[in-house]
């Protein structure tokens, strides 16, 4: 693949990238001065890997890309998520109601008169919605309770850790960052459907306030506090995800892998559109850092790479267990 | 223009939508039943223009678009805003120091020894980001104070609106926000140098809480509060603003007017993509709506869409008042 | 796949597609009254199959691709061929020497010093030009005399064809195109390195003429002579190829299934973005005909197309082959 | 403009690249020893200017470009055109009948079903082409009869320059290109409804031959024999224009200034979405040019280019006459 050239090149890059990425351990480093004594550990050395951010745009979950996700998510081959409010929702929402296969060119004003909501070739009825009210505004009454009595301050990640846990679907990637601990931040939280749910909820049952600087002190937190792990990032598509997975790893003088898949161009001075170089001027990716961007819509490249990377991994690593085991 | 074809009809498109939606006066609508005494009365109903609200992402304001931004809110042109964090920062820091034309292909190694930080085309000096952390701690101190003190419960558009307040200069669209009492919602506050300063300021002087809930509840009322008001929407890029202002519409069964200026395609299902008709089948804009989407960055296609229709408005009135001062 | 949405689906349903251009027969369809005698006879019905065009743009011969599409030549699954000048002289240069991986950001000035000509992520040295004008030259020459001693009107395809019969190599999907009688055409056959040997040689030796009428009556017959069969189109990339194929198609009131895998975008009103519905109108595709555009570069695509469509089809004909053979 | 940034900025380029293109004077350059005599007169060195070769797609002859392109040929102010069939017949069939404004969503089996055919939002009735096939038949006879009787070697630049005197119309940039002796070329003339019109031709009224090689002859002449000039090149969209007008210029070891104007990019490795440094590789552009590309769609950024430049130009050389004249 990578001799075929143009975006199949990248895409094999891609997958070289993430391999390496997952390749990574501490041992691989030489020891210096500066470490610590537990980082001296040859074992700790030896199982010290790469932490990954993943962060992918809403319409991801609303594909089957979101099986994908969960799967990465159930095996905790990714260590802090962020996405964007729908890409919450729309997790949740499909534990409640199934989304359709449409098509692009479905007239808008026949669907809204069937009650269906179109997402470039798929489609979801309102009732979805209603299920998803029917099935939240209880936990946000209990979030305000708790806000309440036990002086509980919620941001964006509790709130949806705490949607993960009471999700108790195998099928939900939330649920699975809920069982495995992974961290999963959303910023612009009120701008979905779940925002409509705060909206309503704060006229039926005022007062639950929802705080952004405990996240981004703990999203930074995640990146600054990888040392002396490597960091590793994998952003499917643009906006918010991307910028503030970029952001997070400013804050340690820059990731030290990094793919992008999207479908977005740098003419426009877009920062979803802008090259991994343009983040390196930033101090996001390191100058040294193994880069490279997939041009491509994500739902045709991410499953081809995750197979040859993260799940090629774990049916290679099954294969020797089970040879253990075996023997 | 319009009988030119292709993008160039979009955009004369454009022009006529938006000075549709300036010419609009409810004073145009039948009086019905539903309507109160006020909303019955001719003075009242021809005054009652169509409520504007303008999106754009961050990199709009890196760019000179931020003067044409600047303008219409100087002059009052347009009633809501909604923007991400680098269109709140960018702003403000232009203020502190200027903005520098570059190149799109300059390597980001080189512009990171050198301190330079890369928008597209357009550098920003690192030390630009060290001038607006000096300029916005002390503020986020006497909001902490004002929090303590007064009960202040900060959101993201208060926030905004107090910046604008303390930057007071006029070459600021923030500052003419805050003056026109504009609101300029950003629900990802945190995905910033915004962010940065106010995870740095969680350290120095922690405390301080902003809650998005507050501000989803105005965002939503200036949609639903808008009757018996038409409302239109002008979006330029996608990502959170082109969601959010599309979001808050659907909860007064859509906006009647539409305009998208940017550069991303549908075929990915991506929202920032997404056709003014997708958004017709989710109700967030109506059925009978005019709209248009014109594929062009808004660099180029703004200011041109400006001049033919705010400005060009104003033109005439000045003129019409410079001669009825006159007489 | 095709669940999954986005270009998944799409990429789901240019496989079903095809799938389904391949599994046509002429005993599908009613015997009618305008069927000849041999139009009634069910062997003949049984193995008449769809007319497939397959059109592609030079930038994927010089890509790896070269090699899948040479696999359907060789195994004679497509039966007209249409490309660009590029298409033509990368596919017998490559027998020449190697083309080479470079980068989309290797500078045009270093690369100009060193003799490497760039094409996307693609390095092909100046030398390998020179040993395809040593190659090609004589040839010209012998084309030149038998024009004069044996009236051959020269046409694009039909140098083509003398060039895949006198290169010889079982890498080249020229040479299998030759050997397999399926036409190639080119109708901008001096848009190249080729049209630069042309020029050369018509100082060298002055008088060779190459008509493009005659081409166009073949390939317009192609088309139009396809019936009582069914025509499939496959084209990859835009411009020329895209647009030759659905006009021949057109004088047979339209192609039966027709898949484009392309990157252009229809806003700017370019041939090379059209849908496939804008063929429609033309009278280039039919109405009832099974239609889809892929958007995704190519060299990632088609592959995977090729896997589960032609390729399959024939693995599963040789089990059954080596089945009926061994009992 | 160029202080704007994004593609702003390029188009504020693009307007200086073409004023400098515009202003060069051989007597801006040093006088060298191989200089002719001619070249060294400073008359003749003050007036010999850049020669500017301008191609574009056919779309923008179907778009109301084709008037800006009419402004230029009839005030001779490019020297060399090349463009595909559709920009040879669309430009032929507008002084026929007129093409309508439709929209880009309108349903191909309707349209189809009306007798219309679409070219992005423009419609074009099958009547227009009945039309262009009674006009062009005839003349397309005569040329047969010029071939056998006056032994004219057709070829596509033969053609059009003739089609152009017959058209006889101040509205058709053909006309005006004949009646100024431009060159259009066009190497691949039976990719359009002309070649439907040669192939209808060569059943009624078989024997007339269109030769290629004369053609890259006459159009790599126009490149090489440019010197001691300087040459630019103005392409708009992709395709075979920008190729063909690129390779020329290679035989000249590149053009001194450069201008696309399009909408591909240069992910998928297409000559239509490569950046003019890749041009520069293949010396089609010199390494000391002066180079831009916009992404945009000419219909919206050409036509300001044109006024900013070309049009402004004659307007103050106009004013200056006009005070000669007047004094």
């Amino acid at each position: 693949m990578i001799s075929t050239g143009f975006q199949a090149s990248n895409l094999g890059d891609a997958i070289e990238v993430v391999n390496q990425m997952l390749d990574w351990r501490l041992a691989d480093e030489n020891v210096t001065e500066d470490c610590s004594e537990e980082e001296k550990d040859p074992i700790f050395r030896e199982s010290t890997r790469c932490k990954v951010f993943l962060g992918f745009t809403s319409n991801l979950i609303s594909s089957g890309v979101r099986d994908t996700i969960r799967y990465l998510v159930e095996h905790h081959m990714v260590d802090v998520i962020v996405t964007t409010t729908g890409g919450i929702e729309e997790d949740l929402i499909k534990c409640l109601a199934p989304t359709y296969k449409g098509d692009f060119s479905l007239p808008g004003a026949f669907l809204r008169s069937k009650g269906l909501n179109r997402i470039g070739n798929l489609l979801v009825p309102n009732d979805n919605y209603c299920k998803f009210e029917d099935w939240v505004i209880p936990i946000l009454d209990q979030m305000l309770k708790e806000q309440r009595e036990e002086n509980v301050l919620w941001t964006p990640s509790k709130v949806i850790r705490r949607l993960g846990r009471e999700i108790n679907d195998k099928s939900s990637y939330l649920y699975w960052a809920y069982k495995n601990n992974i961290p999963v931040f959303c910023p612009g939280l009120t701008d979905g459907s779940l925002g409509d749910m705060l909206y309503f909820h704060s006229f039926r049952n005022p007062g639950l306030i929802i705080d952004v600087i405990q996240d981004i002190r703990a999203m930074n937190g995640e990146a600054v506090h990888a040392s002396p792990r490597k960091t590793g990032m994998i952003i499917l598509g643009g906006g918010l995800p991307k910028h503030h997975i970029c952001n997070a790893n400013m804050m340690r003088n820059g990731a030290d892998y990094a793919l992008f898949i999207n479908t977005a161009q740098e003419f426009d001075g877009s920062d979803s559109g802008a090259r991994p170089d343009e983040a390196v001027s930033w101090g996001k990716i390191r100058g040294s850092a193994k880069t490279v961007k997939v041009h491509c819509d994500a739902t045709i490249a991410f499953p081809l790479l995750v197979a040859e990377t993260f799940a090629s991994r774990r049916e290679k690593e099954k294969k020797v267990n089970v040879g253990v085991s075996g023997s």
